[in-house]
């Protein structure tokens, strides 16, 4: 049983967190953005300083790897990204890197054997929140993305396209140093849980299987328009009130399927949004994730058997991407197990709600995920918190089951 | 009995419906723009060609007057306003101040002696659709609204103020120009209805006893975000859900009052308004009519005792601006019904659900309104239609309403 050092990993996220610090605890370092190249520039000189050689590939993922004692063997790879939401906070992506890194710079210090060498990667644009799509990088690599579309992405906000910051970067490198099966053996990726079970639970890590699969829609309702004043109630065709009825429907039949099921009725639009007009358009959006794909189908025949007539108006639907269930691998799941186990922690099997760039990679190569906890369940704000103790403890599962990893394969 | 030119008032709303043309049926005329000057023109040479004096007063309100026969009499005046909101239609305002003009030019050409000077009005800005609030130059003139401020209102979608485009419009007069119970004997003013009422019931003319009173919210509910793969629904404090709840119970618990209430949730705001985010802010409209202001009280006692808390969510409000139901004069109410059952036209007596100029001057003249049947009900949009016949129909109750106040009165 190894354990890595607490302060130092302490320390990581408190100079990791000044890059895109708001002052307010929390931070924005969108990808590829000035405080993104900071936070990267310093992981290059931790790295390079732990002996690492860091290269990058044409879309500016980052690799830092250290030799192993046995040549020929295929590289271990662990990570996660480091750019950020707008107002997000210390922990999302960035904690995936630096308890990897943290994991690494143990292997080093202690100079702990090990025959594979050793990788610790940063994905570009997991967020995609300044260039759509989220997990963009791994989705270019794993070939879910076409990357001459994604490099002409504008921001949010701004005109510039992925390309153009890409090029301005000075990070974008040689497209043969992609993330591949013929070099790379396997793939962990430490994370913040991002919800609130392993807190309310009182469980310290989680085991995370796969990531749960999910169905979009759009939810449409369409009425006419008419004067708040001269309108009976009789005469309306209300898209707002239709919206409402469906919106408590949706929540009574779906909250009867199982209670693994989450769904959410995330953002609305309503026309013309004026107060003293009766809406004729309201369209809601349903997110509904599940890791069994038999209960999304029940959502998908729930939504579909929504009446076509609210109140009078007219309901239809749009139904947008969807994703199956990923599932991880079993051995790479027994690591975390047995790394849990010889810790002595507390744990949990789950599911990982959210995406992630692990769920592209476990198409190329063996992954798998591990959950610390989130103070309250939150993430994607800047009050985004696990502690130190907790922090570290993950920083520890991830050495041992990389460890054993290495020990048990070839 | 009399009655005006059918072929007569359908040239009028032809050739008005020029200014500001959509080319799709509809107008947008906004008050004190090109378009609404160019109707405010062709208005003056129409009045001044009858032999009526036209003057303005300081905010641009237009009174065109014909002389009566005995000196020394006050004036009938009669009228509405020209401006429209953006995308609107060929009735709405324009339709009191042409059928008012319709019956002055019977008078005239047929020279049917009458004893009171007859005033046809424009008011300024009835809509408020560039400069806010609606039916601001009537609120200026009894004193509901100071003027300076208003001068200093800046348009929507633009920089110039009421006050230069007053200035710019050439037609700003002398203060001592505006309306007053001096000069003034009392108030017509014909519209259309705004409303399904009068066509659903096949219904020719309506005679309006008042305007309802009204109340107007913000409810607002708040919750939590979270992620919404991460977040079991048990542990949800999600907004827009409460916000469905709370409409739904409005309708329910509103519903059952009087079947004359109207309410509307017109206008929904959701934050963070993302799909994959649960919502922890909504904050919706409610705006409710009665014309009996005892049902008005249960409408606040409804809101006043909504629980506090939904699903999670506390539940508050804020109360806006609201109005008593204005009455009508009594012996203005009759002269309207005469004039009806002289003409032999159906008749229903309704308040009005929508803000009018008349509500304003009914609180210094004696005044009343007439409605028109409006096409589906619809008004503010470019479809917005009364037909020829009923648009004469509600020329023939002013002139035959006018003649009987300038008998009966002195």
């Amino acid at each position: 049983m190894y354990t890595t050092d607490k302060d130092r990993m302490t320390e990581k996220i408190l100079t990791f967190s000044r890059f895109g610090d708001l002052g307010n605890g929390g931070i924005t370092r969108l990808s590829l953005s000035p405080a993104a190249l900071e936070a990267r520039a310093e992981f290059r000189k931790r790295a390079e300083a732990l002996g690492m050689e860091v290269v990058t590939d044409d879309i500016a993922n980052v690799y830092a790897t250290l030799p192993g004692s046995e040549p020929g063997l295929k590289r271990i790879v662990m990570g996660s990204h480091v750019d950020s939401v707008r107002s997000g906070g210390n922990y999302d992506g960035i904690y995936g890197v630096l308890s990897s890194l943290e994991a690494v710079e143990t292997i080093v210090r202690e100079k702990i054997p090990h025959r594979h060498p050793l990788t610790v990667m940063i994905w570009t644009n997991e967020e995609g929140a300044r260039f759509e799509p989220a997990m963009m990088c791994s989705g270019i690599v794993l070939g879910k993305f076409e990357k001459e579309k994604m490099l002409q992405v504008v921001e949010r906000d701004g005109k510039q396209t992925f390309g153009e910051a890409l090029a301005a970067s000075g990070w974008a490198g040689d497209e043969k140093n992609r993330l591949n099966p013929d070099d790379y053996l396997c793939y962990f990726e430490p994370h913040i849980e991002q919800g609130p079970v392993l807190e309310e639970e009182g469980i310290e890590i989680g085991v995370v299987e796969g990531v749960v699969g999910m169905v979009n829609y759009d939810i449409i309702l369409e009425g006419v328009s008419s004067h708040a004043g001269t309108t009976p109630q009789s005469y309306r065709k209300d898209a707002l009130r239709a919206a409402a009825w469906t919106i408590m429907e949706i929540w009574d039949k779906l909250g009867k399927l199982d209670s693994k099921l989450v769904f959410t009725t995330g953002q609305i639009e309503c026309k013309p949004n004026v107060h003293t007009i009766v809406p004729n358009y309201v369209k809601f959006t349903l997110d509904s994730r599940h890791q069994d794909m038999a209960v999304l189908a029940q959502v998908v025949d729930i939504i579909e058997n929504l009446p076509k007539d609210v109140f009078g108006c007219r309901l239809s639907y749009e139904e947008h991407w969807g994703r199956k269930t990923i599932k991880f691998d079993d051995s790479m799941i027994g690591y975390i197990e047995d790394a849990v186990g010889t810790l002595g922690y507390s744990n949990k099997h789950m599911y990982s709600g959210a995406g992630h760039d692990a769920q592209y990679v476990s198409e190329m190569l063996p992954a798998v995920m591990l959950f610390i906890p989130s103070k309250d369940g939150l993430s994607h704000t800047v009050v985004e918190y696990s502690s130190p103790e907790q922090v570290w403890q993950g920083a520890n599962v991830v050495l041992n089951a990389v460890l054993e990893a290495d020990a048990k394969q070839d």
